[in-house]
Formats: structure tokens, sequence, C-alpha cells
């Protein structure tokens, strides 16, 4: 399918395209079991994400399963710190383990040649995957972590509820915390500028720990360097569409809509009818679904389904959940919410 | 002082006073040294919240320490299930542990003569708190956990960084769960019709989890039953001011001023300015300051209490913390915030 009628890539230059296109957050992962078969290949998290033909094999996996309209990178937000040299380990069941900055000691320096080489296989996987790709209707959605979701595991040392020690660092040391952000945003440019040179079609921003900040910091940390990282690359690709997702900004979603994205992702918990109205002749909506809801599945997830249809009908939409697949998602489940959206005959779960 | 010129009641019914009237979420708490000695002599948490003599010193601390404008009574949101006969722990640095209820099975009665027998030790800290205070300017504050944030703990077995499987239940188990919110919202109007009773002069409903529903459960679980609980309670006590405090409800918030309740508490996202114009006439508002900013202390501690009082001037308002006070925060820096809030030299911290 040539570029132009991809529908994902449609909606993402400002049309409106009915039934939505349809991808969801994490579809390679583990509540697919040939996704932990291939899993427990990998020694660890990260070897699946630095091994070409493995993460190639994840990211296609959900494409055979359902009728998608993307298939994103299988890779993680963290790789970015790791290839500044700050050591990264995935504990099962426990979350990130990420070695904390020391505020008094100089940040890790960003060398793009280190960096390049330490991420060679995440480029060649997104490589192996535009040639698996051509022709599809599938668009190529690369990704990295934005900077205040980065610097936030670097400032807590690991995951955090919600990332007091990352805040207060934010208020008592603007100066460290502002370089941090400022160095990061730098490797996420020229990440995303690679991962677009081999491939990616389009490109999402996560910044999943935007939503524990207050606004001043909101603003500062996560409002104004995601602009400055749209700006940058629609300087160097304009014609490649960058989605911003600053997940549980609540009441500053408004301000997200003016970053000059193409696309702004919401979180499950944000109210649809308040954007639509100002999102006109603006970036394109996406998201909102519950994963709650499709592990409930069956009618009320059908109903949830139509009502986000409804709410977002007067935009261009791209139909995604408003975080993660959970792991205990029944795959059948992914099957029937896809018939919501598209008006088809609902098949048994 | 007579209760008419008490400045927080003052603010509870409507009228600004400059400065504004300071309490602080969990002012009674670990980061005193205090605190931590009476902690030590108690066998457990709730054990604190079940011995008069105990809570009610461990309420009164901070009073001696700082001219804040409320005692809150000490206790947990968790005491409602527990005295509904539901199994409760609290591990030390692990978080409470909630039995999990059985959505095949009844829910559990609430029988109101066995529930104040239970509760009989925290209606009595209540008692000789208001017997304490007797002509002070602090306002005596009862509070209950809202019902949805008990919901969450008993449908979840405990504390949860997003409380999938409570939302994934509330989804596809409406009855059960509705009836569950119904169930806890009569305990939770009787638990504080008795705390008014033993002389609680104002009531706050912390909905400690309201930020983890998207909108449809939101105001099914959140601000119906929240709309209710205050309606009920001004129909038994019109004199005694409600606090609502659904935490993290963002883009709801304004929907939040509409429920009748006496204030508002906003956490420490929310955005105030969009709020504050909506708000005239109505509830007074509380809160906003981001507890990261009072470990950090010094000058943006002083400019971030300046931002609030500034964008809050135009109506009633209560100086607080948008959450719970962080455990090593400084007690020289609640000092600094108070003479900050009230114009006053800064001490040394």
């Amino acid at each position: 399918m040539p570029q132009g009628t991809k529908p994902l890539l449609q909606v993402l230059t400002g049309r409106r395209v009915d039934p939505p296109p349809v991808w969801l957050m994490r579809q390679a992962g583990r509540y697919l079991p040939e996704y932990r078969e291939v899993r427990a290949r990998a020694a660890d998290f990260l070897s699946l994400c630095y091994t070409p033909e493995l993460a190639v094999e994840v990211t296609l996996q959900p494409l055979r399963r359902f009728r998608l309209d993307a298939a994103i990178l299988f890779s993680d937000i963290l790789v970015v710190p790791h290839a500044l040299g700050i050591p990264v380990t995935f504990v099962e069941g426990e979350g990130p383990r990420v070695a904390r900055l020391d505020p008094t000691q100089p940040l890790p320096p960003f060398d793009p040649e280190a960096f390049d080489r330490h991420l060679a296989p995440v480029y060649e996987t997104m490589a192996r995957l535009a040639t698996a790709l051509q022709g599809r209707r599938e668009t190529l959605i690369g990704f990295a972590g934005a900077p205040w979701t980065l610097a936030a595991y670097l400032l807590e040392g690991g995951s955090s509820r919600d990332f007091a020690g990352a805040r207060t660092l934010a208020w008592a040391q603007p100066a460290f915390v502002d370089a941090l952000i400022a160095r990061l945003s730098e490797a996420v440019v020229h990440f995303l500028d690679r991962q677009i040179a081999a491939g990616a079609e389009a490109v999402q921003l996560f910044d999943s720990w935007a939503g524990c900040l207050p606004p001043p910091l909101a603003r500062r940390l996560v409002l104004a360097p995601l602009g400055r990282i749209v700006a940058e690359l629609a300087r160097r690709h304009p014609h490649t569409p960058v989605i911003v997702f600053p997940r549980g900004i609540g009441q500053l979603y408004p301000e997200a809509l003016t970053l000059g994205a193409a696309a702004v992702a919401l979180d499950t918990t944000a109210v649809p009818e308040a954007l639509v109205a100002r999102a006109a002749g603006g970036p394109a909506l996406q998201g909102l679904l519950d994963p709650a809801v499709l592990v409930a599945g069956g009618d009320v997830l059908v109903r949830e389904v139509q009502r986000i249809l409804e709410v977002l009908q007067p935009v261009p939409h791209i139909f995604n959940l408003g975080h993660g697949i959970l792991p205990h998602t029944p795959p059948g489940h992914v099957a029937q919410m896809l018939a919501a959206v598209r008006g088809e005959r609902i098949p048994p779960a």
C-alpha cells in the first residue's frame, strides 16, 4: 500500500478516516502466548530488545492475529539512558532499576557514535521491519521515552508511585534537572532521527510520568521539551508525523494540543468532550480506551468502544488504548474490540 | 475562640480570609520525631488509631510546633472496612493489605451497633480532642475515606499503582460494585455522623484513588457517591461543612465544584486558574502545594507558596498541600511555609 493511502498516516496528516485506524499500546507483549514463548528464548528483557531477529518477530506477532493499522517497534524507553552508559536492569515482576544520577556529578555525556553503536541492533530491527511491511497497510511507528519520563527514572533510581524524589530535585536543583532534560532531549531527537532514517513512518513520544508533576513543573519539564523536540523533528523530517503522549496530564491536555504534534494521545482519564472542540484543525486524537474494559470484554467493551467512536467522531481519530494493554487480557477481547470499532459482527471471545 | 470566628470555619462558610487558614494533610505523622516516638509505643499502626490516649497525643503534636488552623483526627481511612469485619493489616514499608472481596459472595453487612463498638475508641479520641481544643483557634476536622477509594482497596486486595483489578470489576460487575459503593456510603455517612456528634466541626472525604478511573467510572463511582454523601450529611448536620478531595480527577475537577461541598481540595496537579473562575460563589478551594517543594524548602518553596496565594486570592481559600506531607520533610520547612503564607519573616530552616 503506498504511504499516502495508509489509514493511520492519513489521520496523522489531518484527514478523518471512518472507521478510524487502530493500534494498541504494547500490542506486542505478554498477553500473547507466542510473545511469552519468544521472550523465554531471550536471556533477559533488554536482550530481546537488542536481538533484531527476536524483536522483529514479536513486533509482527500481533499483526498475524489481528488486522491492525500499525506495527510499533518492539523496544523499551530505557534503551536511551542505557545507550548513554547508565546501568539499567529489569527485574521480573519489579519493574526497571536504573542507576540513580548524582546531582553533584557531571551529566553523562552524549556521544552520538557510541550511542549509535549501542543502538545499532534497534536500527537494524527497524530496517528489517520496514522491509517486512513493504506494500502493507500497517504504518511503522518508532518511539522514544520523553525526556521527563527518562529523567524521572534517572533521578529516582527506578520506578516509583509518585516520583517524589525526582520532583524534589526538579524543585531544588533546577539547573541540574534542566540540563539533564536538555541532554536527554538531544539523545531522544537523535534516536528518533535514526529510527526515521531506518524506516519509521511516524514516531511517538511516551511521557508516561508526566502526570506526577504540578503545573509549573509540567510546563517546564514536559510541555516545553516536547514542543522543542516536535519542532526539531519537523525541521529534520517535515513529512514524518509525531505523536505525543503526556500521560496523566489532566487539565493541561488543552495545552498539549498546541505543541505542533500531528496527534496527541489521550490517557484513560482524559475527558475527550473538552478537547474535541479545541482540537478542530489541530492535531489528531488517539487513545482513551481503558485497558481494564478490554480485560472485562463483552457488552460493556462494545458500549465503551462506541462511546469513544462517537465522542471523537468530529476529529481525525486513531483508536487506541489510554495505557498499555494489560498482561492478562484475553486475546479474543482484542478481536471483539476491533470488530466493534469497525462495526463488524462481534466474534465470540 | 467561638466557632464563628475560627478562620477555617469562616472560609468553609464562604468568606475570604487573608492570609488564608492553613493545615496540612498528614500534619500528624512520621516527619515529626515526637510522632515516631509515640508510634514506637504502639504495637502496630491500627493500635495507634484505636488508642485514644496515643491518637489524641499525635493529633495535637503538630499544633505544639506550628500555628495551624486545624487539628485533624489521627486515624486511617481503612478503619471503616475494618469495622465492617474485613481483615486489614499494615505492613511496614509496604502499605496496607486488605482481604480481597469475592464478587460471588454477599457483601459484608453493615450493622451500626457492631460498627460503633469497633470504632468507639475513634469517637472517644474525637471527644477528647474537642475538649482539648475548646476555645482555641483550631478547627477540629473529622474524616473518612470515600467509597470508591475504600472499594478500590477491597476489590484489589490492597494498594496498587493503578487498581487495574478494581477497575476491571467496576466494568465487568457493575451491580456488585455499585452495591459495594452503596454499602460503603452508608457506613461512611454513619461514621462521619458519629464523628460530628463527638465534636468534629468539619469533615473531609478522601477519595485518594479517584484519579485511576476513566470519566464514565469516575462520574458513577466518585462524583455521584460524593454528591449523595454531601447531601445526606447536609440533611443531618446542616451546619457542619464537608470538604471533598477527589484526588487526581484532572479534567473532572470542574464537575467536583458542583457537588454541594463547602470546599473542594485540589491535588498537586490541579490547574487552579481554570477552577477559580468557575468556583465564584461556589465552594472554597483547598490544597495544591506539592509536598516535594516542601521537602526542597528555601526560595523555591516561598515562590511556590506566593504563586498559590496569588492564584487562589479571588476565592475563599484554605492553604494546604495537594497530597500528604512526605515522611522525610524537614519540620523547619513547615515553619518556613507558614511564614510565607502569613507574610512573616522567614525563619531559618
